[in-house]
């Protein structure tokens, strides 16, 4: 059986209950009654359907019928549509369990607010308060003309649409403000073609509410392959005033994007599930957000999203599978002006805005993070890269912006690695290695105090070091690298084991062991292969964009996500993840895609400014480009093979560089990490 | 309890079943297999909840609870969701049973097609085959670019959007055709205020089919209070393809407008009850279009709605509340385009048009009428009569056109009569009275025979003459005026019993009897009464808008409507419900409404001269008019008080005209038939 999103397999003796299975093989499932059907925090979703991936078909008969407990259960949590109690139900055949995210002690956390810099608040949804004259018998002229002509004479509108969607509640506003009314209007400015000197703006109402309003909000979404992120934005200040991540729902139809892509493509219907599943996701969030900022979900106006070029398909309900194949071409790659109803979204009188592409491999998310962060903007070389299951780059040279997306694999966020987990509170995110001892120190998401401060154990409460998450791995290697324990090949060098009884034989190589207790934890050289695959697919196609920008150094790094935010500039540059310049140049910037929607919802010139980058953009196509597969193996090495570290030199004293051609056949076999089919079976 | 449609009620002994006691009541339901539980012809709904017309709660339970047979029903007309087999489920209590369309024998039928007149077919959906260039790795260029590009480059059509709603199915349909793909684009000329001196035209692509593709369809659907009559046209060549109609489903909420306003008021979530059935009706409405044409639902790009301004504002959604009250403001006047989604049709790719309504008595079926008629292009004075619960009525002087809606209650459509009923088959449609014998003729629904031709009885087959429709009230009364049986103030003349049996004392008024057999069918006094009170206000409204038009007699008269389509010319100047004019001047235009509505489908330009003219008719609101008393106690005689019959002298023998001042106080006291709650409380 297989438990979802997580992905973890387990077998369980018939009649074994779903926690019990769970807990056994290390699943997040939360349980405060300890099993005893009263708390109701275990509830789990028997999967419906063939899962591909797994080669497994799943009903709800392949667990026990609901007995006396589970039937009577009336507990505060109430048990949802077609859930079970975990605690209750017991596994008879091979299944898929989901977890929801309720039903999960450890749920993601968007760790950092955004920062939306110094743009002027101008949005596309505007309040105007008007009065409207009194109806009378004689004037035929219906509540839409007197809202209309009042906006024009009050406020100089012209032409503003009152659409289908704002009928049906507007004469009840107007009676209810006694002609008082604020209407909540939505303006494009819209180029006609050819001949069209000056454009029109499209106006339209969205909503009319009666008396006095003056509070508008929207909400910006940030769909990744693994979390969604949601940011609840107050359209008059630009202020954020709530902050929600949940895990993309998606996961349990696959971890990474083509198996998503798959899924959609080997199911009838698949495409309809995955839609339903993110929409679904957005949808919660939004009342996540409403609820945290005490905000009416009514008076949420407009939703941007932005995503990937797969989860922006799958929001759009449009079947991702041209994007799994050449020549990756996307169904959409402007922006999308909508409305909230359109993706099923219960937020009648919310404008959508879904964010522009820049190409099949670089999506909204890439052009919100340019759009923050402003490459195009800056006259020094920028590089901005997005880590996550794909890469994405962005280099502007001061004239232009290139990108490209480069197939890292889920390694730097905790998958394919032995100890990796999802950044959750326990993960080890920080970590430093003497030299001297090869001991190390680290930092745990949840703690504040280093493990060698004396308060380290107290502050854990009852958190248990369980892994290490995408920084954590980063800095382990770099670390491991600096104390010469594993050497530029990526080799764990076992002779130290006669040093340190951290270095154990692991098979026919090493491994160092972070801890022994209460789970064992070490970074076997299968994770620093993991590791280097990860970062050459990485680094391969940063180094592709500055041979096409004539750039050899960026003045600036900045490095987006989740992963970036928490990553030491230092340590990525260590393990040459990021090209050498200016170490206190490279930053992490937090969520620049949430930013960059943030942007998108609060302005509409920033709006504008997306849309035109997103043409702009020059992309290179990694797959296309000879050079790739080279620059490829060359940053295999630690930090690389060839390039120059004297920046990074400045800063950190690197092991001694072995002289060229030295590294081994086995070395240069390793193909770069694929994800994308069609690339798998390119020579 | 209470059948509706049909607003019968009726008592049953407990048990009885629901089929038994509805034959015994004459109401109309279908069995073929006689009550054995086989055919499931016989379905029937119980109504839920309180039904403030009948001051009666209906619930399920007032049904037996289904017994075997029901249970085991297993027939070619699957039971549907809360039905029950009429023939099977017994009364215990008092119950609201509604009779679905597809369970009654007489449905409805548009009687006429449409007229369309010469126009110009030039839709607002026009159908492009265009061939897009092959996508190519390193052509960033989206689907939607690439089509949107051969729009223009291959059609010179600007800035056309794909939106949201064309997405999910652009990408496949482009892979199916390799390219080559139909887009179906709706263009909307649109008026972008002061110093928009060239109005952009809005383009967007409702829909892109693989391959070539070139029908397409509209839908026109005209909403009346009691029928729903849809058009399938096709789009390319105007041409109706299919003609459909059913009984409006609101029924059951009320048979008149005012007792729907007022369940909409008295009862929350009544608007959505109401609007929820309408929209049913109209989805099934194109179901029926397009089987009966075997047409493609797919292939239905556009629906025009038009109805009275209750019917208009339910459609869409919109609490019609205020428009049961004075100033009876409208939401919205002006045509709606929208796409069909947003009133909840299963029609993905269609747009929704909804015309524009005059003023909150006068809406979009009279919008509709006109445009059909075109008393704003005659140059001669032009009447366009629309009779119905509610009478439009449309005066053209050649220069401007007035409008009025008068209050004539249901008299014309056979409510309010004894022996009246709807105009299905065995109704009577027209009757002759021979001045000298006093012996009636007539003819049938459902007969092409006259009833004094030989083989009339054989020609009714199984039919039963059941009662007068619309036009057989007005000619039965009108020939009983010619035949002196009634004299100029509409009282049946007693004295003429000694002369034939057919006239009779019934209490102390006489009645004129048609048939005793099969059913009893006679004329009261209050019969004529009625329809005496029906015309005068209809006539009152007439004669308001020849007054303010300054014209004493029209040239020509158009009567609208299944009512209008039947009536005869003479006949109804005879009982003066037109005014006096050349007597080949009046016509009968069969759905006028119905007409304007497909003319609205196919042509831009009929939709912009709708919404022109919309605008320009000149409102009279009959309920500020002083002279409107005056007008209506006038029209109450037979053919009128005063007007001038000169032109129907020379078609038929009137009889004598009274001197002036003779009628009876008993007529001067009669008020207008008012169904407008707040006319009513006026003096």
């Amino acid at each position: 059986m297989v438990f979802t999103p997580s992905g973890i397999e387990a077998a369980a003796a018939p009649g074994t209950t779903v926690l019990d299975t769970a807990r056994a093989a290390g699943v997040d499932i939360d349980s405060v009654c300890g099993g005893r059907g009263l708390c109701g925090r275990c509830q789990v979703v028997p999967g419906t359907g063939h899962f591909a991936k797994w080669g497994l078909t799943s009903t709800a008969d392949a667990l026990t019928a609901p007995g006396t407990t589970e039937r009577e259960y009336r507990g505060r949590r109430p048990l949802g549509m077609g859930h079970r109690l975990g605690c209750q139900a017991g596994v008879l055949a091979d299944v898929v369990i989901d977890v929801p995210a309720q039903s999960q002690v450890h749920r993601p956390v968007v760790r950092k607010a955004i920062d939306l810099g110094a743009i002027t608040v101008d949005p596309v949804v505007s309040l105007h308060y008007v009065v409207l004259p009194p109806a009378a018998l004689g004037d035929e002229s219906s509540d839409a003309e007197r809202l209309t002509d009042a906006l024009a004479d009050q406020w100089g509108l012209a032409a503003v649409e009152v659409p289908a969607g704002a009928l049906p509640g507007l004469s009840a506003a107007v009676a209810a403000g006694s002609g008082a009314v604020t209407a909540v209007v939505h303006s494009r400015r819209r180029d006609h073609g050819p001949g069209d000197a000056s454009p029109p703006v499209e106006r339209r109402v969205l909503t009319v509410r009666p008396g006095y309003v003056d509070e508008a909000y929207g909400v910006a979404v940030d769909v990744g392959s693994t979390t969604v992120a949601g940011y609840l934005l107050n359209l008059a200040s630009g202020e954020v005033v709530a902050t929600a991540g949940r895990m993309n729902p998606q996961i349990r139809f696959g971890e990474d994007l083509m198996s998503r892509v798959s899924y959609a493509m080997l199911n009838p219907g698949g495409t309809a599930e995955l839609t339903q599943a993110v929409r679904e996701a957005i949808d919660e969030l939004v009342d996540e957000l409403s609820h945290a900022a005490k905000v009416d979900r009514a008076a949420v106006c407009e939703l941007v999203v932005v995503g990937n070029p797969i989860m922006h398909h799958l929001v759009l309900g449009i079947d991702p599978t041209p994007l799994g194949a050449a020549p990756f071409t996307l169904a959409v790659r402007d922006g999308v002006w909508a409305d909230a109803r359109d993706i099923g979204l219960d937020l009648p009188g919310a404008a959508l805005y879904v964010g522009p592409c820049i190409a099949g491999h670089v999506g909204a998310d890439a052009v919100a993070a340019l759009l923050a962060e402003g490459p195009h903007r800056s006259s020094r070389p920028m590089l901005v890269v997005d880590v996550g299951t794909n890469a994405e780059i962005l280099l502007g040279d001061g004239t232009r912006v290139w990108a490209a997306s480069s197939p890292t694999g889920p390694a730097f966020e905790g998958a394919q690695i032995s100890g990796g987990q999802r950044a959750t509170a326990g993960a080890i995110e920080r970590v430093r290695i003497d030299p001297d001892t090869l001991e190390p120190r680290y930092k745990v998401i949840g703690s504040e105090r280093w493990s060698d401060d004396p308060g380290f154990a107290g502050s854990l409460s009852s958190l248990e070091i369980s892994g290490l998450c995408g920084s954590g791995i980063i800095e382990v290697i770099a670390e491991m690298f600096l104390a010469g324990i594993i050497d530029h090949r990526g080799v764990i060098r076992g002779e130290l084991a006669a040093r340190s009884p951290r270095i154990v034989a692991d098979g026919r190589t090493f491994a160092y062991v972070l801890q022994t207790e209460p789970v064992p934890l070490s970074v076997t050289q299968n994770d620093v292969r993991a590791v280097q695959l990860a970062k050459a697919a990485l680094r391969a196609g940063i180094d592709l964009l500055m041979t096409h920008a004539g750039i050899t150094e960026p003045a600036e790094v900045r490095l987006a996500g989740a992963f970036g935010a928490h990553i030491s500039p230092v340590h990525a540059m260590v393990l040459g993840l990021v090209p050498d310049g200016p170490v206190d140049g490279v930053t992490g910037v937090g969520n620049a895609s949430g930013a960059g929607a943030a942007r998108m919802l609060v302005s509409g010139s920033q709006r504008a400014e997306a849309e035109h980058a997103a043409r702009s953009v020059v992309k290179i196509e990694t797959a296309t480009e000879a050079r790739f597969q080279e620059l490829f193996v060359a940053a295999m090495a630690l930090p690389h093979e060839a390039a120059a570290t004297t920046h990074l030199e400045r800063v950190v004293d690197l092991p001694p560089r072995p002289p060229a051609g030295t590294h081994q056949a086995g070395t240069r076999r390793t193909r770069p990490h694929r994800d994308r089919r069609t690339r798998q079976e390119q020579p």
